[in-house]
């Protein structure tokens, strides 16, 4: 079946209230793909039909995975009762991320509703900070005793497990109340009876703490491939857990995040597509004008250098303006994009800065050297082949090219090497300079705790355009004296 | 204590042959933490002592964590016996994925000494095309019959659990060997003794197929929320299984490759930290290259514009040529940018083009007109503070600046204000085309099959560049008419 076939089913099925088939759609398809079909039906007293038909182990995550218009409807159109239903069948995580969007009035119906120990735990959620540890973890988690058996640690399970996010992984506390191991269920399994859980926990986990940022725990889950891990307070007792369902989203997340911010647009709270074009253009404004203005030292250098007698004699060297900002630019941003990357997924440690540096500077000779010997061969072409002329050089008023063999003389290819050598000597400083700028900014930047993809990359611009042109002037200020140019 | 305390102590421990104190660091620190630090050990014969003496749970995660050249020094120095023991510990993944690094004689012994299943299934592992789900998934997985009853599915565990890669998901097949569906091992623990795999087992799950690429599964796991997930053949039969922590290391590297790409640099096949300084080289100058070579699009837009009567009139406007091409580059790159990861992450589908295009229309007038705005404002400050200067315009040989009370006439400030309108159209019309161009070419790009994150940016530039000056000439000379500029 088609995916539009699928989508017309489902649709269909809550519509003519065919309970049956509805239940049957639910256990045969995921119930992600039923939660989008569901965004096409308007009408709420038809959307909150399955939550009233369907086993309640479908309805939390139903709920949980439809956007946030449609979840503010169906919690309008809820009865008290329905509400309560729906939120013993959630995920405190869940109706926490649900509750952060929407509207105050109807967070404190919700919390109104709620009973008192799951607004307990919402309320605490809501107090942590976003992208946090806290903002993500959920409370429902298994924690037994160091001195358990494995035969009541599996009948515990049996008992309480159904409300837990996870049952794979068992938090293990002493008589302190402090978290001492970890069980995993197949280690559980594979016990015999009468083991404790202190016999056969793992005590080389790793924790993290409420107030630790998200990216660094979606770090170590990569790093350590976890499945889920505790959550501590400030005195290291257990108050949550965080498993890699969430996690995923957060390296994805992340991912965009970096992405977004090196290519100067704001992060977006919702996905791409649930942002209205107002918003993106919100995101998208500031930094282009921030860069504008930012422009402006590289709009005050270029305006120097035309007006400069080297350039007002030799006008063809203005035509390879671009391409020595361009090309600073690309180098530059080819390491900062590296940096940004490797800090964010914790690649690279503070022990391993010298060596990161050390690499990039040798990077930065060979790049440098390859595109300066390549500018050389590509802008004496350009020239030869008339894609840019110079006027000046013009003999007996016709452009000297190398097709133009009356023109074609010693002093013109003289000349000619000259501009392509000035321009390369100037790409290759450029391109040297730009990727050691970007190599040092960024660990600057992370140095003083700001975000580096932000940051760095239009200070980069602006460094790596204003020194190209200076060094542009300076070179050909000295290749027009070495050289005889004019 | 401190990570360089721990470190000295797990190198202390391996160097004195102290097997109880590296017994107990196993259990209490990560594998990985052990693994980075016997990197710093270069006697290959105090490399392999671990191996011997820690229990042989953690040997097969010990091995896999290391780098290439510490497994090809350790396997070079084991013998048979050690290596067919190393081999039982690990699962094939992780054999395959160090077997796909090693030189062919390193390889082909490894082959050798392998029990012929194992070296059926690592034949058959090799031969899945890179990036395929055929190639990252693992052969140890649990299948039963939809047939068998709790209690025995449960005893089957028990007993042959230890070799999967995973307990948490059982795969259920029917009596023909077709795949009908997964038992999560929860499942299993709620159900009743009696009842079948067929009575508890969900029937609503997702699989792939070998030849799918591995960025796909990754956007299924994180979509559907798995933990594992069946691999089929073309007949539609499980030939293995993906489990979550490799799915992981999937998302951050296409996330790491879309950035590298969007900046110019080819995909790194091992991490940053282990690629040699000339293979970045490598990475880094061909796309540089090309987009000089792009850039004489460029240049030969620019060298038609200088020799133009109006930009010879007035060489102003060529000092906002950089703020120009600047602008509808980056304008560009944000709606690429979120093109390419809105495709990676498939946020969104071919269905929802449409929806794309029109919002990205409509975000590029609010963009564009924003910019254009400011533009305005700021090229006109510009101008009266004399950050730049149109010596064609001087009265008495003087700049007429704000400042410059006795220059500032009516005139002036008429072409001062024709010149930034000027330039705010042409910036107006240059960041609209950019977005429009920007959403469209990745799109074409992904249907053609190609990655767009490589191929549309720089097409972009080169684009945007040319367009945004030949605009910029043609909006001039119509503004020197229209206002008598010159």
């Amino acid at each position: 079946m088609s995916e539009i076939q699928v989508r017309d089913l489902i649709i269909n099925a809550i519509k003519n209230k065919k309970s049956n088939v509805l239940k049957e759609l639910f256990e045969t398809i995921p119930t992600i793909d039923i939660a989008e079909a569901m965004e096409d039906i308007e009408d709420v007293s038809i959307l909150i039909y399955p939550f009233r038909v369907i086993p309640s182990e479908y309805t939390g995550e139903l709920f949980a995975e439809l956007s946030t218009d449609t979840q503010e409807k169906i919690i309008n159109a809820f009865s008290d009762k329905d509400l309560i239903k729906l939120l013993e069948e959630s995920y405190t995580d869940d109706i926490v991320d649900t509750l952060q969007e929407l509207p105050a009035n109807v967070v404190s119906r919700v919390l109104r509703v709620a009973p008192t120990d799951l607004r307990k735990d919402i309320n605490q959620l809501l107090l942590y900070k976003e992208n946090t540890a806290g903002s993500i973890m959920t409370t429902e988690f298994i924690e037994m005793k160091n001195i358990t058996s494995v035969k009541d640690a599996m009948s515990q399970i049996r008992e309480k497990g159904k409300d837990a996010e996870t049952i794979y992984t068992i938090f293990v506390r002493d008589a302190k109340r402090n978290f001492v191991g970890t069980v995993n269920l197949d280690d559980l399994i594979f016990a015999k009876d009468n083991e404790t859980l202190e016999d056969i926990m793992d005590r080389d986990f790793v924790a993290c703490h409420v107030n630790d940022d998200q990216e660094d725990v979606a770090n170590m889950f990569k790093r350590y491939d976890l499945t889920a891990m505790a959550v501590l307070n400030k005195e290291d007792k257990i108050v949550g857990i965080i498993t890699i369902d969430d996690v995923v989203d957060i390296i994805v997340e992340e991912a965009n995040e970096d992405v977004a911010a090196l290519n100067h647009v704001a992060p977006l709270e919702d996905s791409y597509l649930d942002t209205p074009a107002w918003k993106m253009a919100v995101k998208c404004v500031p930094w282009i004008v921030i860069l504008i203005v930012l422009g402006t030292f590289t709009t005050m250098a270029l305006d120097r250098i035309e007006k400069s007698a080297v350039f007002t004699a030799i006008p063809v060297l203005i035509s390879f303006i671009p391409t020595l900002m361009d090309t600073g630019g690309n180098t530059g941003g080819q390491t900062i994009a590296l940096m940004i990357r490797g800090l964010g997924t914790k690649e690279f440690s503070p022990k391993d800065f010298l060596r990161v540096i050390g690499k990039e500077a040798l990077t930065a000779v060979m790049v440098s050297s390859c595109v300066a010997l390549f500018g050389f061969i590509w802008f004496t072409i350009e020239q030869y082949t008339g894609i840019v002329t110079n006027e000046n050089l013009f003999i007996d008023g016709v452009a000297p090219t190398i097709w133009n063999a009356k023109c074609w003389t010693a002093t013109f290819a003289s000349h000619t090497l000259s501009i392509s050598g000035t321009v390369a000597v100037t790409l290759f400083i450029g391109s040297f300079v730009a990727k050691c700028v970007a190599v040092m900014l960024p660990l600057g930047v992370a140095a003083i705790k700001k975000d580096p993809a932000i940051i760095a990359q239009p200070i980069l611009t602006t460094i790596v355009d204003v020194v190209s042109l200076v060094v542009y002037l300076l070179i050909a200020m000295g290749a027009a004296k070495l050289f005889g140019l004019y």
